[in-house]
């Protein structure tokens, strides 16, 4: 993996290309954003789209060593979006109490755990509660659906 | 099962009774509405909070006598939340083509395969996309999270 230096840039790691990492990476990729995806399957990164212009780390993200190939003490954002909560939280307190990165942003499964980031100062979003208000929404404001 | 003919409240059923459609009867009890939860499994019912006023039926959705023992026919609102596309797609056009239910509304893993709904006029919502969006949001607006 090679890295262009673009100092104005904000630099993005995204920790798994399931299909939240993955639509994640699609999206930011639409922005201009800087990106490294990470996955240790190869096979994860069929979900970036054809125009996806950022770079992709076939490894561990557990292994510190992946972590430091991705440059996360260069990091300026990582999206932790793993499929097991253990991992998550185990990642986004590596990079905001060892690498500092100043915005960490996690996916969480079981809500229950919320109070353990939000002391560490990092963002969670839980799909599950999310869309269960979004539904909730649609049903009890009659409204539209704002997704697109 | 039992059930009181509130006519003028809402009636609404929900297959699934995993994390989504925990969540979702959830917030709806909440809300006053009548609900009836459907679910196979009878351990996922402990999803459900202490204080969830409706009604629960162990049974699987996929066999006609399940919804109408669940009075589909009545129902204002159906919402179709299990973990398979398939079965959710199938439950949602019973509900909308047979039953005539005035809203369904369905969970969606596979983007790809919205145009179906739509052309039934079934809501669905996209827990993957809807919390894409939601980390793109904060990363690209710096914004704080809106979700509760």
């Amino acid at each position: 993996m090679t890295m262009l230096n673009k100092k104005k840039d904000e630099y993005i790691i995204i920790v798994g290309c399931g299909r939240l990492g993955g639509s994640i990476a699609n999206l930011l990729s639409k922005e201009g954003k800087s990106i490294v995806v990470i996955d240790k399957n190869e096979s994860a990164f069929t979900k970036l789209s054809d125009d996806f212009s950022g770079f992709t780390l076939e490894a561990n993200a557990i292994e510190l060593d992946t972590l430091l190939r991705a440059k996360i003490d260069k990091a300026d954002v990582v999206v932790v979006a793993t499929d097991d909560d253990n991992t998550n939280i185990m990642i986004a307190q590596i990079a905001k109490i060892i690498y500092k990165v100043p915005r960490v942003i996690t996916r969480l499964y079981e809500p229950a755990r919320e109070e353990v980031y939000k002391n560490l100062n990092i963002d969670t979003i839980c799909p599950t509660n999310l869309s269960a208000l979004e539904f909730k929404n649609i049903i009890i404001n009659n409204g539209e659906k704002v997704e697109k």
